[in-house]
């Protein structure tokens, strides 16, 4: 039986505590008919005196108390954010209503005492070159302590049914261009890329897999060379498409459905250790 | 830098195996314009001898490979599932829509090959004596190795705006009698209980919880009793409620959203130590 462990707090802030168990019996109450009147448990009696403990970030977590934590990318991330809102930390409108927002509020529920500080500028559309343009002013500005980055779709999309030029090439120079560059301007930022991924479905055939394979390829191996956590997407999705069909998680097969953004945010969560 | 490692799997299934990096450069591999052509990781050279390594269950979660996993509850755990697909272990239309869905579904993309069998009988509407009514039929006949029960919320709600007669002191003797036919019935049964919980928004405003409160603490209290590992929905909706308006996480105070469902399943999982 496995330990478990919640921070609890009422609606008026009034109280604020972990209350732990074992799985062992550690109360002495009795549990019947009169169980809202009997003695409190030592969570409870800790309450009376209105003690202020929360919950740790975990050892292994790659996210420490005080992280400003930055989710960059493109439209998978954006999820619809509000650009009035982008200086607001934490606020649900400034993060959108995709996999970003919901790994985000996850930790920022679970650890309401690491004064985590979350940014989302994911912006749709873009390619990997589009976020070297903006890099100065949508991720070294806010100095990130974590930098989650994914970008590699459009790269391959727009090449495929627009008119972008870019190759395969383009996306290995560019998003190196972008690592070296970030590892220069913010030499101690705890880089997370994410896999880019296609659902087999909607717009999307698997005649399309085997060269898109190629951009996850680039970005896994980038990751290896820059030291950076890996979040495997494209192995997630393909995964889940033998749970429920593809549509389930990705109608379009590009865009994440509300099941898919959660399911990305529990692998994201996952992987940086949390 | 923590471990991170994750199953990949092609869409042919010709391929399964673990990607593993430690943080540490470990390929041999350079990035750049030919990055697409250049020799394997590790990983990938295990991939042409077709490897089926998978992810392990972690040693701490209460889930074993091959566990049957039962959702049991009322409207928040039936979530839309189909009857017609009830003895369909494992299929998004038998799970609904809700977190028990969410939950099961990671289990599933996370460990293909530790054969989970995961049901959802949660109804609409139900409280605790309904659960025990039916309790042979959609319990005991399933012989599950884990058990969640979420069960409480009409219970109160029922007796203060309907014509349910039941009291607190009804939903602890009906909950430990429901408890302690379980224990009798599936001795080895691993017993997961979820705290009943309200956002204060929609029908519900704060005056409800004080006495909603004393719910979860016949539940909280039983949960210690019969050793079952316990899940703080209640606690975290309100911390929730703190992070982004209550309306975001269950619009009308009761049911949770697709934000609500994603954060109820995040909890669940770490609870049982996934």
């Amino acid at each position: 039986m496995p330990d478990n462990c919640d921070a609890e707090n009422d609606l008026s802030g009034r109280r604020e505590f972990i209350r732990r168990t074992t799985g062992i019996f550690v109360g002495g109450a009795t549990v019947g008919s009169t169980v809202a009147l009997l003695p409190a448990t030592k969570a409870e009696a800790a309450d009376k005196g209105l003690t202020a403990e929360t919950r740790s970030l975990p050892e292994k977590s790659l996210i420490r108390p005080g992280d400003t934590i930055l989710f960059q990318g493109d439209s998978i991330t954006d999820a619809s954010r509000s650009r009035d809102a982008q200086n607001q930390e934490n606020a649900q409108a400034q993060m959108g209503s995709g996999y970003a927002w919901l790994a985000a509020s996850s930790l920022l529920v679970d650890y309401p005492a690491a004064n985590l500080k979350i940014y989302n500028r994911g912006i749709s559309g873009n390619k990997v070159f589009q976020l070297n343009e903006r890099w100065k002013v949508d991720c070294v500005d806010l100095q990130p302590d974590v930098l989650s980055i994914l970008i590699g779709v459009n790269d391959y999309w727009h090449n495929k049914v627009g008119d972008y030029k870019g190759t395969i090439e383009t996306y290995a120079t560019d998003y190196r261009k972008l690592l070296e560059r970030t590892h220069k301007e913010l030499p101690d930022v705890k880089l997370v890329l994410c896999e880019p991924f296609l659902a087999v479905c909607g717009n999307v055939d698997a005649t399309w897999l085997p060269t898109f394979q190629e951009f996850s390829e680039v970005a896994h191996k980038l990751a290896e060379e820059f030291h950076a956590t890996w979040v495997p997407f494209h192995a997630m999705i393909q995964r889940a498409s033998q749970v429920a069909l593809p549509e389930v998680w990705a109608k379009d097969g590009v865009h994440p459905s509300a099941d898919g953004a959660s399911l990305m945010a529990h692998t994201w969560l996952r992987a940086v250790g949390e």
